[in-house]
């Protein structure tokens, strides 16, 4: 009954944005991964903080769950309204508020896609360099602490979003942070909101870092025959300062079916994919000496290129690899897996996961950003078998336990959501405990995504 | 009466490491800066993380503040014990615990100092890059969220610390963070205890990224007649992409006080201090595309080296600047401000601090981490001359507020401590309550360096 009073106001409020007809809640309840369909109660559509801050105070003053929504590409399960309630969507809140060239940086609403956010910024010759792979919100990308291809050289949001407005649980509309590039005053609670998951409020407005669109960008690819070799070469590159833009590491299984998929022709053997961005002379320079140290630990000679068409094609190849690998089993379905472990021990975790897929009657090719330590394994089920589904569950876990063992971390850039609260404890041991006492100091009657990421009552 | 049996417990607990007597109380009362001596009611040397939890244990039973206190290098008073207490020195706990070269990673306890790391690292080929001036401890450097003349390249500690322990005001004992370059599990604790100066719990162990040595550096100097021409030099080299190691700007007032101090005879102008880090090759070609970016700028030759003794000249001539610049007026004390800008308000954040200085009694020269927005200025007083104080009080707060009016932070590095409190609310609005919200749900009590950081009571 609280909530059908709260839908009444929100009503009032909103008028047509907010929807209760089941083909939109459905749309809304289902994420891209393997969790059960969980409609909202509605869906609302803001345009505005003030509207955000008036649907706040109607969910508040009738017990009414708030769950954020960007582009609803997460891959575990964060939008999904677990205790019912209203889903806010902020696909109407996608406008770039103020691009400041001089500064480097920009102001957007939430639900903003780095796509349309990249194609607005084109003109200035600067990007926003965050990619996780899908086009997802900038809105959602903060929520989860996303990262992808780039993090090794631009960071991840952690390090790219300045910035934020907020409006609590109570309504209150906090900023926080500056457009200054450093502060020392206070708590840093944009780093708190980003990757809180909608659990302690819901974000309104983001000012992000911008970087100079490089002059010149040389790319290429090699192979090992050794994982370990790979694994050393990367070091060593990082270790000797050279500055890669990008530096993907995929297994034999992920290029047998990049082969598949494209045609190519490549060893079935791991291989890497590499890119350096600068000056025209020194992303020459920078791969010449890449070619160097993956000769030193025994790889393939490194052909790579500076013609823009080529980079595409490589990209190309390693952005499709999530449907190559779903081509290769066909009618499955896809679990993707996410840690993210100290880089010494990157080399150990990527075996033993190999081993236990091996051992298992599903197949799961790895790719990831080996740079940061952290890859995925694309599982791939027969969604008619459920002894299917709980073995790539099984196998999931293993991981998660196993990069936490390794002193990492259960989720590298996917974040907590549904699929990795079982880890939480594990992972963090009391530190749990303090993330449950900052969401209770902001959200007492948890009403911001309940159910996630901090320990359940 | 309830310190009393505080001190009496910690003394069974630490034997003549606590110590009472009244030099050392007041060595632990002043700082390097123009807060009143505040000697606190005991000091404590703890050798370990146990040893620390039975001490905050003791004080939580007792209702005793804490305080932790690294090198005592602080400019804001942030050890200073206000509500009485307990200091607790980490200069015993002092240790490199592991340096992972192959991870490029460190932990450490709080104790050691930046220099002592960097000895201990040397032999690894690594260092840690994070330089705010003062041989300041890792600790009290994260404590502050310190930065410094690298940070444009390296980061500040927001950036380079990857996890730490922390015992909280009940003495639990949580680990955040994780040895993986990155993470989407949960709250990104390490980045609220980095820069909660002490306010939420004592850090006794910190884990630190590391960077490799860079093989060649390229530095060098240029003057500017227009601090515009400067700004806009360096924001133009930022949008290039051409990787600074360090920026750093210096005032024609400043100028003026090296040559006094140094012998040299550099124009009167505003000057620009550059380094550049890379291979031989990446070095020279930074360094000649930035000479071009200086000659459309107007700017005089820019005249670089890629020899070590010309750069340890540079550097310690900028290192110098806080005694070159005391040295112009004999007898004087200096009071040190901080703030930090979009680089596009810069220069106006700079000229409008000029004319306010010019218009006083009292010289202050300008200098800055010019890359990050970041200036200070040295302001000198006649420590006889109450006047002069308090003229110096109104310069400071007159950059604190126009920093904020700008799109600034009233402390770009030196924190909050006794200095910046004042600022607080109008640089965060309600953000500056949900801060406090957070110090009382980890420390309901306020026994951790009460009175600082957050709204009082």
């Amino acid at each position: 009954m609280a909530i059908a009073q709260a839908l009444e106001e929100l009503h009032n409020l909103l008028g047509e944005r907010l929807r209760r007809a089941k083909p939109e809640l459905d749309a809304h309840g289902h994420s891209e991964s393997y969790f059960p369909n969980t409609p909202p109660d509605a869906v609302a559509y803001p345009v505005s903080t003030d509207e955000v801050r008036r649907l706040v105070n109607i969910c508040a003053a009738h017990n009414c769950p708030m769950v954020g929504w960007g582009a609803g590409t997460s891959l575990e399960g964060h939008g999904l309204a677990v205790r019912g309630g209203v889903v806010v969507d902020f696909s109407r809140m996608n406008k770039v508020l103020e691009i400041r060239p001089a500064d480097m940086d920009v102001t957007v609403q939430p639900g903003v896609t780095r796509e349309a956010l990249n194609e607005e910024l084109r003109a200035t010759g600067l990007f926003f360099p965050v990619d996780p792979g899908a086009n997802a919100s900038i809105g959602g990308m903060a929520m989860t602490r996303a990262s992808g291809t780039t993090t090794v050289r631009y960071g991840s949001m952690r390090d790219n979003v300045m910035g934020l407005q907020a409006v609590l649980a109570d309504g209150r509309v906090i900023h926080t942070g500056s457009r200054a590039r450093k502060s020392a005053a206070g708590y840093d609670l944009t780093a708190m909101f980003v990757g809180s998951e909608g659990t302690l409020g819901l974000v309104t407005e983001l000012t992000l870092k911008l970087h100079g669109i490089p002059e010149a960008t040389s790319a290429g690819i090699c192979s090992f025959e050794r994982i370990e070799d790979a694994v050393n070469c990367v070091q060593e590159t990082i270790q000797m300062g050279i500055p890669m833009a990008r530096i993907e590491f995929v297994d034999a299984a992920t290029t047998q079916a990049f082969n598949a998929y494209a045609g190519s022709d490549m060893p079935a053997v791991p291989h890497l994919m590499v890119e350096f961005n600068g000056s025209p002379e020194s992303v020459a320079q920078d791969a010449d000496r890449f070619a160097e140290i993956v000769a030193d630990h025994g790889g393939s000679p490194f052909q790579w290129s500076a013609r823009e068409e080529e980079h595409r094609a490589l990209w190309a190849m390693r952005h499709n690899g999530y449907y190559a690998i779903l081509a290769s089993r066909p009618g499955a379905r896809a679990i993707v897996t996410d840690i993210c472990v100290p880089i010494s021990r990157l080399a150990q975790a990527v075996k033993e996961t190999q081993y236990d897929i091996a051992a298992s009657d599903i197949p799961g090719p790895i790719l990831g950003h080996v740079g940061d330590g952290n890859f995925h394994t694309i599982l791939l089920i027969d969604p008619d078998q459920p002894a299917e589904m709980l073995e790539a569950k099984r196998l999931s876990d293993a991981m998660a336990e196993r990069a936490i063992r390794l002193g990492g971390t259960c989720t590298g850039e996917h974040g907590v959501g549904m699929g990795k609260t079982a880890f939480m404890r594990q992972e963090h041991g009391d530190a749990w405990d303090v993330m449950g006492s900052i969401k209770t100091a902001l959200d007492p009657r948890d009403l911001m995504n309940p159910g996630k990421l901090v320990p359940q009552g």
